[in-house]
C-alpha cells in the first residue's frame, strides 16, 4: 500500500522527534499540507541538495486545521496520502511525518504564536487567524523535528515573511530557505487549490502572473508609482470575467508595509477569487 | 569587578547560543530576573544536581520588560548584577547569560507567544499581558540555550503552570523542573520584591503563608468547600491592617480552573498588596 522502501512514515510526535534527533545532519524539513505537486517536489529536491547525500530530508504532511477559517476548505482540501508518499520517496525524502490533528492539538491546547505586524495585511486581512495557525504549526514542527534547515515556497510570499519574522523574533535555531515558485507553462503558479478550478477558470487563471509581469515590466520602463502599478495590475485582471480581486498590493518584501514609491526590495502580490477558489501570486518587481 | 573564575558571562545572543550548543550536556537552564536570593540559589543548586559534575548549568539574568505592566516596577526592579554574578559562581553556574533588552527585542519585534487558558485568571487577571511577556521570553531563552532541562520556582505557581502548558502545546524539547518555594524562618516566601516592604509591612507579610496553612489545615480536618476555605484565608488576611487582597483562589493545580469542592490536586493561591508591593504565595492544600 505504502512504498515499502527507504521512506519511513512517522505518525506519533514522539516517534518523529526521536527519528529526527537520531537522523544524520544536516536535517532539512519541508513542511507541507500534502496534495503534492511539482512546486512541492522542487522543495523536496532543494532539501535533498541542502542535506547532501549523508544528511536527512524530512517532509511533513499535515492539513493544519487551525490555519483554515470557518468558511474555508478544510473539509474538502485534497488528501491523496498514498500518492504523496510515493512522490516523497521518488524525490529523496527519508522521513515523512504525518501526524494526526488530535495529536498536534491535544485536549486543552491553548498556546498560540502570533506574529502581529507582517501578518496583518494582504492574506492576513482576508483570512483572520490564518497566520496564527501557520506560525503555531510551523513552530511546533520546528520543535518536534529540530531541523537545521527548513524549506518553504515563495508562492506563499507573506507566509515566508511571517515565518522569517517569527524565527528571528523567537530565536528559533533553524536556517530558512525560500525556494522559487514553480509555474505551469502558461505562468499559473502551482497550487494544490488549482484543482478546484473549472475549465474556464483555469483558462483565465494565468492572468495573475501576467498582471504581475506587466507591473514588473512597467517598473523596468521607469514607472515608480505604486498607485499606477496597482492600476496596471487591476486593469489586466479586469479583463478576466470570472476573477474577483481580493487584494493587489505593492509592499516592502521584508516588512510587507505598503509602499507609495517603488524602491529596490519591493514585491507585487495579489489574491483573486475564481468562484470560491482563492488564488495568490507574487513577484519581486525590482529584481 | 566580575568574578574572574570559571563563570563565563555571555551578553550577545549568538555567543550564548554557541556556548550552550558546545557545552557538555545535560544543559540545565535557570531563567531569572536577577536580584538573586536564597530561592534562586536553591534553583541553581537543583540545576547543578541535574547537570551532574560533567554537565552544564546556565543561568540567565534578564529583567524582561515585556512582562511588566505600564504602571509596574520595571524601572525600579533591583539589578545588583555584580552581586548576582558572585552568587552564580558560588552556586555552581557555568554560563551566565545576561542579554541586553535591545538584543532580545530588536527593532520591529512582532512575535508573541500567548497561552490563552491557564494564564487567564489569578495574576493574569490583575496583570494583563504579563504571561504573554513571560511565555515569549521563556520560549526565546529555550530557543537560544536549547537546554535539556529548565528549572523554575514554584513560588510563581501560575507561571509554572503556564510554562508547562506552553512547552507541551508547542512541543518544546525540554524537561521542566519545578522546585519548592524557599521561605524565611517566619514563612514569608522569598521574593526579590520583599525588599520593597517597610518594617511594618514586613512584619505582616508572613500572613500570606499562615493563611494558606490555615486552609491546608482545614482541608486536613475534613473541609472540602472552596468557598469556606476562601473565607478562612480572607479572615486571616483581614487581620493584616496593611494588606489589600488582590485575589484568593482555590484552583486545579494543572488547569488553574477554580474548584468548588476540593479534590486531590488543588492549590490555594493568593496575591496581596502591601502599599504598591504585590506579594504572591501558594500552597498545595491536598498534599
Amino acid at each position: 500500500m505504502y512504498p515499502s522502501s527507504a521512506l519511513k512514515i512517522l505518525r506519533p510526535l514522539s516517534e518523529a522527534r526521536r527519528a529526527c534527533v537520531q537522523a544524520p545532519k544536516p536535517l532539512v524539513l519541508v513542511p507541507t499540507m500534502g496534495a503534492l505537486h511539482a512546486g512541492h517536489t522542487a522543495l523536496l529536491e532543494r532539501a535533498r541538495q541542502l542535506a547532501g547525500p549523508s544528511g536527512t530530508v524530512v517532509a511533513s504532511i499535515f492539513v493544519n486545521p487551525t490555519q483554515f477559517g470557518p468558511k474555508e476548505d478544510l473539509a474538502t482540501y485534497p488528501r491523496p496520502f498514498e500518492q504523496d508518499a510515493v512522490l516523497c520517496e521518488t524525490h529523496g525524502v527519508d522521513l515523512l511525518f504525518a501526524p494526526a490533528p488530535e495529536d498536534m492539538y491535544p485536549e486543552g491546547f491553548s498556546t498560540w504564536v502570533n506574529e502581529e505586524s507582517v501578518s496583518l495585511g494582504l492574506c492576513g486581512g482576508t483570512r483572520p487567524g490564518h497566520f496564527r495557525g501557520v506560525c503555531t504549526v510551523v513552530l511546533k514542527l520546528l520543535q518536534i523535528c529540530q531541523p537545521t534547515h527548513a524549506v518553504f515556497g515563495k508562492k506563499d510570499f507573506q507566509q515566508c515573511a511571517v515565518i522569517a519574522r517569527m524565527v528571528r523574533d523567537l530565536d528559533v535555531p533553524v536556517e530558512l530557505v525560500f525556494a522559487e515558485t514553480v509555474r505551469e507553462p502558461d505562468g499559473l503558479a502551482l497550487s494544490s487549490r488549482n484543482t478546484y478550478l473549472n475549465a474556464e477558470e483555469r483558462l483565465q487563471a494565468p492572468a495573475l502572473y501576467a498582471a504581475l509581469q506587466a507591473a514588473r515590466e512597467a517598473v523596468a520602463q521607469g514607472e515608480r508609482s505604486a498607485k499606477v502599478l496597482q492600476t496596471t495590475i487591476a486593469n489586466q485582471m479586469s479583463a478576466c470575467s470570472l476573477a474577483r480581486t481580493d487584494y493587489i498590493a505593492l509592499v516592502d518584501s521584508q516588512t510587507l508595509r505598503p509602499v507609495e514609491v517603488v524602491t529596490p526590495g519591493c514585491t507585487a502580490a495579489l489574491a483573486v477569487f475564481f468562484g470560491k477558489t482563492r488564488l495568490i501570486d507574487n513577484l519581486s518587481i525590482t529584481a
